[in-house]
C-alpha cells in the first residue's frame, strides 16, 4: 500500500519532510571500479573494450566489431514492425518541430558607452550518445537525445549500446537511424564512456556525452566530467498527479501505474483535496495492476514508494508539489491553469485530463529527458541548449578603454594583479 | 622561453598535437579525502565544520562564529579604499547591465495539430557561492559569480569563504554587500561545499553550488554534484593572442604576461604570420617581466606552458584556435572581425587592439567566468541561465489526444510499457 498523508494531521509536517527524505536507490559505491575500467580503456583502447565485453556483455567483439555497419543498421530497419516505424517517424517530426523552435540567437549590442558586447552560440562539434541495453533500451530515448542534437547543428553524433550476448534492439538502432546518428558502437558500461571521451583506435573522441544509465555509467559519466561535458546524472523517475474530485478515477489510475511501472524506484504520487477520489484511485490502481504486463515491478514501486496527500484545498498544492520538485507533474483541476501559474520547480507539466504523461514521453514533441529526484529544483529537461555553447564578445575602441580603463585598473592593482593593470595602463600611456 | 612552432615545418602537426596535450595541472587524487570529509559534515554539522577550520584554517569558530556578521561586512566596507570601492560599483552597474539582456523569455505555442506546447523559466530557489581565501580571493569573482544570480531571480545567495588565521578580505566582503549576497560563512573547502549540499545547523543547504576552487573543493563539488547542481570544475586559466605584425609588441606582451600572472598553470599563447613581431613581442615580455610585481609566477607560466606560432597566413588561425578552444581569445589584427566569424569554440573574444582581456576581467559587463583547458569546446561561461531552469508545459485536448494517442500506443506497446499504453487507451475507450 502507498503511504497516506494528509495536510490537516498535526503530524503532517514531520511525516512529509520524512516523506521527502525517503531514498529510493541504493547508491552503490562503484567509483574505484569505474576509475580502472577508465584508466584500462585510456591505455588499451579498442583491447580493453574487447575484452570489457567479453566479460561483462558475453559478447566477442573481435569476431563481430566494435562498428555497427550499414548493413545491420538497413537489416535491423527490416525486421521493425511497420506500424511502429510509422509511430516512430511521427513523434521524431514532432520532437524535431518543437526542439526548432529552441535554437537560440546570437546577437550583439552597443551600450551607452560604445563599448560593443554580444554573444554567439555555436553547436558541440561532436556528441556521445549512451543508449543502456537490455529491456531499458527505448527507441524513443534515442529520439530525445539524438533529436536535440541534430537541431543544435552538431556534426558528429556517435551512440554506443552494449549488445549483451550480442543482441542489439532493431527498433533501437531503426531510431537511431532515423535521427540521423552517425556511429554506432556495440559497447556500453563505463568503459564505452571512456572511449567517448578520451578515444580509442575505433571510436574518436567526442565533446560531450549524454544519455541515462545504470550506476557505473553514471559514475564513469561524473568520472569524466570536465574532459567532455555530461548532461545530468539521472535517478529514479516520478511522477505527481494534482487531480480534484471530479476526475476519472481510472484514468488517473493508469497514469500513476504508468510511472510506476518504469522501475521498482520509481515513484507516483497523488495529491487530491477530495479523500473519497483518493480511495476511488488506489482502488482503480489495485483492479488495474492484475492485467498489467510489468504488474509486478509496477506493484513493489507503488507498495514502497507510491503516496496519497490529501488537503482541505487544492490551494495548498503548489508549495507542496515546490518541495517534491517532480521530474513529471500532471495537473488534472478544474482551474488547472491557476494552478500552473503557481509552480516552480518541475521538469515538465502536463495539463488538463486529455493529457496523461505518456504522451509527453512519446509525441507531444517536448523532450522526455528530465530532472529526476528533486533536481528539477536547480536543473532543466534536455534541449537544444544543452548541444551548443555561447562565446561572449567585447569589443572597445579607444574612446571606450579610456572611459573603462581606470577602473580596471583599480581593480587590478587592488587584487594584486599588476600584469593586468599595466594591459589597460600601457595602451593609455598612464 | 616558451615553445615556438611554426605551420610551416614538417613536424607541426606532430608538435602541435603535442603541445595541445600538455598538462598544466597535476591532477590530486583527493576524492576519497574528500568523500570523507563529506560525511562527516553531513553527520556531525557545525561541529565538523568548526573541527576542520581549527585544522586547515587554524580559525577558532567556535569562539569567531560561523557566520559573519553585518556589523563585520559593515567593518569591512569601512576599511577599503574608496577609490577602489567606486572602480566596484563601477564595474557591478556595467556587470549588472549586461547580464539583464540575458533573462530569457517563456512562451507558448499552439501547433497544427492543436497542441499546446511551451516552457517557463524560474530561478533556483537557493544558491551557494564559494570564494577562494588567501591570494586568490578576487572581489571581482564575487561580482562575476553573484550578479547573475541576482539577476535571474535567485532569493537566497550564501557565500562561503575560507578564513585563514581568522582573516578575510575587506574587498571580498565588500563585493559580497554590493552584489547582495544575502549570507556569509566563514568556512572553506570540502566541509564548506558539504554544509552548502546537505545544510547544517547554522547552513541552510542550497539548490546550487558555483565558483572556484582548489583541487579539494573541484572534488567536493563532483561529489555533491545531483544533490544539487554545480558549475563547470575550473582548470588552469588561459590566453591566445592572434595578432599581425602591425600591433604594438609592447600590448600584446602585456596582455600574454597579465595571463600568465594568474597562475604557474597559466598558458599565454602568441599566434602570428610575422616571425619579426613574433621576436619583438617576446623581446617585450622578457623588459616587462623585470618589472612585474609577481613576475616569478608569470615567468614560470610563460617558460613552462607559454608559446609562439607563427604561421604563412593568419588564415590558418581560426582552425587552430578552435583545437586550442581558449578560454580568452584576442583577436588584434586588421580585419579581425573576418576572423572571430570563423571561430567556433573560445569561451570569450576580445576583438581590436584597444580590448585587452584585462577589460573583460572587470569592467567590460561580461562574465569573467569562462571554460577553460579546453572546455570551451562544449561549455560556455557564466551567465543568468545557469541560475534558471526551465519547465517544458504540455496540453492537449480530447481532439489532440485522439490525433497523437495511436502513436504513443503503439510506442509504448512496442518498448513493452503496457501501462504508458493504457493510460492512452483508456482516455480513447480503445
Amino acid at each position: 500500500m502507498p503511504i497516506r498523508l494528509d495536510t490537516r494531521t498535526p503530524d503532517f509536517t514531520e511525516r512529509f519532510r520524512a516523506f521527502l527524505g525517503t531514498k529510493r536507490e541504493v547508491s552503490q559505491d562503484v567509483a574505484q571500479a569505474v576509475a580502472r575500467i577508465v584508466e584500462e580503456v585510456r591505455q588499451r583502447g579498442d583491447a580493453a573494450l574487447i575484452a570489457f565485453s567479453r566479460t561483462f556483455d558475453r559478447v566477442d567483439l573481435a569476431t563481430l566489431g566494435i562498428r555497427v555497419t550499414p548493413q545491420e543498421v538497413a537489416a535491423a530497419v527490416t525486421q521493425c514492425d511497420a506500424a511502429t516505424l510509422e509511430a516512430l517517424a511521427f513523434a521524431h517530426g514532432r520532437i524535431r518541430s518543437h526542439h526548432e523552435r529552441q535554437l537560440p540567437e546570437s546577437g550583439r549590442y552597443v551600450d551607452a558607452a560604445g563599448v560593443e558586447l554580444g554573444h554567439r552560440w555555436t553547436a558541440v562539434d561532436a556528441v556521445g550518445l549512451y543508449v543502456p541495453g537490455g529491456t531499458a533500451a527505448y527507441p524513443s530515448s534515442v529520439l530525445m537525445n539524438a533529436v536535440p542534437a541534430k537541431v543544435a547543428g552538431v556534426e558528429r553524433i556517435a551512440m554506443v549500446v552494449p549488445a549483451p550476448d550480442g543482441v542489439l534492439n532493431p527498433l533501437v538502432l531503426a531510431a537511431a537511424d532515423l535521427a540521423g546518428v552517425d556511429e554506432i558502437y556495440r559497447v556500453g558500461g563505463a568503459q564505452a564512456v571512456a572511449a567517448l571521451a578520451y578515444g580509442t583506435e575505433t571510436i574518436a573522441p567526442v565533446a560531450k556525452i549524454v544519455g541515462p544509465g545504470n550506476a557505473y555509467v553514471a559514475a564513469a559519466k561524473r568520472h569524466v566530467f570536465g574532459t567532455v561535458g555530461i548532461d545530468m546524472v539521472a535517478g529514479p523517475s516520478e511522477v505527481l498527479v494534482i487531480a480534484d474530485g471530479a476526475q476519472n478515477p481510472d484514468w488517473i489510475a493508469a497514469d500513476l501505474l504508468a510511472q510506476a511501472e518504469h522501475d521498482t524506484a520509481a515513484q507516483s504520487i497523488l495529491m487530491t483535496d477530495d479523500a473519497g477520489f483518493a480511495d476511488a484511485v488506489i482502488a482503480a490502481v489495485e483492479r488495474q495492476l492484475a492485467s498489467l504486463p510489468r504488474r509486478e515491478i509496477a506493484t513493489e514501486s507503488w507498495d514502497e514508494f507510491g503516496a496519497v496527500i490529501t488537503m482541505a484545498s487544492l490551494d495548498e498544492a503548489p508549495a507542496l508539489s515546490d518541495r517534491i520538485a517532480p521530474e513529471h507533474l500532471e495537473i488534472i483541476t478544474e482551474d488547472a491553469e491557476a494552478l500552473v501559474a503557481r509552480i516552480r520547480h518541475a521538469g515538465a507539466i502536463f495539463i488538463g485530463a486529455h493529457t496523461p504523461e505518456a504522451i509527453g514521453d512519446y509525441v507531444g514533441g517536448s523532450n522526455h529527458v528530465l530532472p529526476t529526484a528533486r533536481s528539477a529544483r536547480f536543473s532543466s529537461g534536455l534541449g537544444v541548449l544543452d548541444f551548443m555553447k555561447r562565446t561572449s564578445i567585447l569589443k572597445c575602441g579607444p574612446e571606450q578603454l579610456r572611459a573603462l580603463g581606470p577602473a580596471a585598473i583599480a581593480l587590478g592593482e587592488a587584487e594584486g594583479l599588476g600584469a593586468h593593470a599595466r594591459s589597460v595602463a600601457i595602451r593609455l600611456n598612464l
